[in-house]
């Protein structure tokens, strides 16, 4: 019941524990030395969980950096970090800065990490004119070939610093910074190839502090971490490869998440019957059959159909037939009766089924199933400053 | 540079034709008599679309009569077409009233759609405590098994209204509804058979109008009409049986929903580089890329990496490697030099690739893609209050 009432006046709970968060972040800063900052990146929302109370509160446990992607998500990282006492944060735009959007980058403090040769011209224009040193990350691709400058471009610009020519003048190079395309695969040849080329780069941008462990390069080694570490799935309880928190593999990471839908109806339905679109399951037995408000328009992927397991005061019910945008249909029929009478909620997300396992059943990776958790679902934090707790099914 | 302009500080837009959605409604509402009512359903977030812009304007348009699902998504859109000056328009919930909100029911003039015998209990004394009548609407399953009284559920109650108990009491049925399951497929035999189911349960609730036709009733034709219609996605631009915009058989929908995204970066790679995550995508030439600021963060499914075709100046572009978080790689190789160079967008939805042909190629159907589409990219509603119009590409 405690549970049910924080629903609102909406058909499904996401519960967001932010001290698993914070403890995440320190697990992830305990792997690497002293001297390496550990940042979190929030970019998407963070991860769609929410970056206008998460960010604040890992600002609150010691996290000095912030990543996000683009100038958008920055503008309003630093409002929400602004109206929670934490000014002056450096926040890093992946994206970069792209034409027309230099003044909003200055008039909110946030910083470019610099993709092009392009965006370094441009940006050195700027700091001539207001005569100033702009703060920003170099990206340099290392064998991801997404962002940040190509080996050619790479070449060049090492050739015009190298020369005296000053390529970088108005430019405050604070790191150098890359991104490894394979961190969560322990046994990649591309990781110890990208860490190679990069450790060849640095001397040239001696004065830049160094990045390239995403989560996954994180948990590859201290060889990884140079001056700053940059985590971002692991902060939200996933491993980067995939791994369920259940298994013994996976890394004193907490869970994060929770999701828990309303049971709108309970209902007997007989052998013989079709459940759902399509009429895709028909019915074996005489089944009791529980229909939850939540659907593929909440984020819930319509591939599990017939596939995940939701939970009801601990049993397993089993989704049938194809999920609808709002709703689906849960196998109740093996439920001790006083527990599904008295059941008003079923859980999606928790310990019996956790993001791992859903990625792996949708066919895709915990980062997808995370930023597509929709709007639709009330949002409950745990661990924030009212400090309330749900303690439920 | 207009497009470029729109996209504020965001990394990509998402362009939503008002216009087209108000053709659509009244392509639909064509295609019934005109004593039947076509209601809009604007439910999850008007199938992702942004229900607070598009209801009011269907409610101007002529549309009397809205559904969404959960309580929640009733109080928001009470609220929407207040502030747009469409007071007393009935809003019915799809979810029904649950225990506990009544009273929010009840204070901002939502109409529940009853799904079970308790829900008809609950309301009845209800309406004895304030001596009032509940408009609602009374969902019948007819072989959908998934919301609505059950075929037991309604011989009770049917046998409860002959024999004079009146166990409607305290409630003013507007509406009979039901549900159908395969509507989009014509040759589906249920689609007859829930037509026979329905009519004949009507005699006993005499009083309701009647209403079972989704976009895919709607376009079965006037059989399946009765007092109302409730199209949902065709509204949206999306025929319910996943025919493309671009096919003889889809019906006159106009298409709703672009999508563009930022070039981030343009630069060259060599023959036998590899692109993105996991290095999946290894070049066969030398290769021309441009990083564009879309991923799965935005919406866009993290499947289509490799498959979908993205379009710069009418040019196509396919996406190469993984799909990442914020961006995906596009291979303009082929594309004329001036062209590219002078390229500061590339659309992602449009008339060369559509909602249907990405749900297609997604292995789902439209309206999970539509669902999908993330807060991220920034916004523009054509034929919008403020008349703008975008001309781009």
């Amino acid at each position: 019941m405690v549970l049910q009432h924080m629903f609102g006046s909406a058909d499904s709970l996401i519960t967001i524990d932010l001290d698993a968060i914070t403890a995440n972040w320190r697990y992830m800063d305990s792997l690497s030395a002293a001297s390496t900052l550990t940042a979190s990146v929030v970019k998407a929302d963070a991860y769609g969980l929410g970056a206008d109370v998460i960010a604040p509160r890992l600002a609150a446990e010691g996290c000095q950096l912030f990543f996000v992607m683009s100038l958008d998500e920055g503008i309003r990282l630093r409002h929400s970090l602004h109206l929670a006492g934490f000014d002056g944060l450096p926040i890093f735009c992946l994206s970069g800065c792209h034409a027309g959007q230099e003044k909003e980058y200055l008039a909110n403090g946030l910083s470019p990490v610099i993709n092009d040769l392009n965006q370094i011209a441009r940006l050195g224009i700027l700091a001539k004119r207001h005569d100033l040193a702009i703060p920003a990350a170099l990206h340099v691709d290392t064998g991801m070939t997404r962002l940040g400058l190509s080996p050619d471009e790479t070449d060049w610009l090492v050739a015009h610093i190298q020369d005296g020519a000053d390529a970088l003048e108005g430019i405050e190079l604070i790191y150098l910074m890359s991104h490894m395309s394979s961190a969560e695969v322990e046994s990649a040849p591309s990781n110890g190839q990208q860490l190679d080329a990069f450790k060849a780069l640095r001397p040239f941008f001696a004065k830049a502090r160094a990045s390239l462990a995403n989560s996954g390069g994180v948990l590859l080694g201290k060889r990884f971490h140079f001056d700053m570490t940059r985590p971002g799935v692991a902060l939200y309880g996933a491993h980067p490869a995939g791994v369920s928190a259940a298994s013994e593999k996976a890394e004193l990471l907490h869970p994060v998440v929770k999701w828990d839908a309303r049971i709108l109806q309970l209902r007997h339905a007989c052998s013989g019957e079709a459940v759902g679109y399509g009429g895709t399951h028909i019915l074996r037995r005489d089944s009791l059959i529980a229909t939850v408000g939540v659907g593929y328009g909440d984020g819930y992927p319509r591939c599990l159909g017939g596939i995940a397991v939701a939970q009801i005061k601990g049993h397993p019910a089993p989704i049938i037939g194809r999920i609808s945008m709002d709703s689906m249909a849960l196998d109740v029929t093996d439920m001790p009766e006083t527990a599904i009478r008295s059941a008003t909620t079923a859980r999606l997300l928790g310990s019996h089924y956790d993001i791992s396992m859903m990625a792996k059943d949708a066919g895709t990776i915990s980062y997808e199933i995370l930023t597509s958790l929709g709007q639709r679902p009330a949002r409950h934090y745990l661990g924030n400053s009212c400090g309330s707790t749900i303690d439920c099914l």
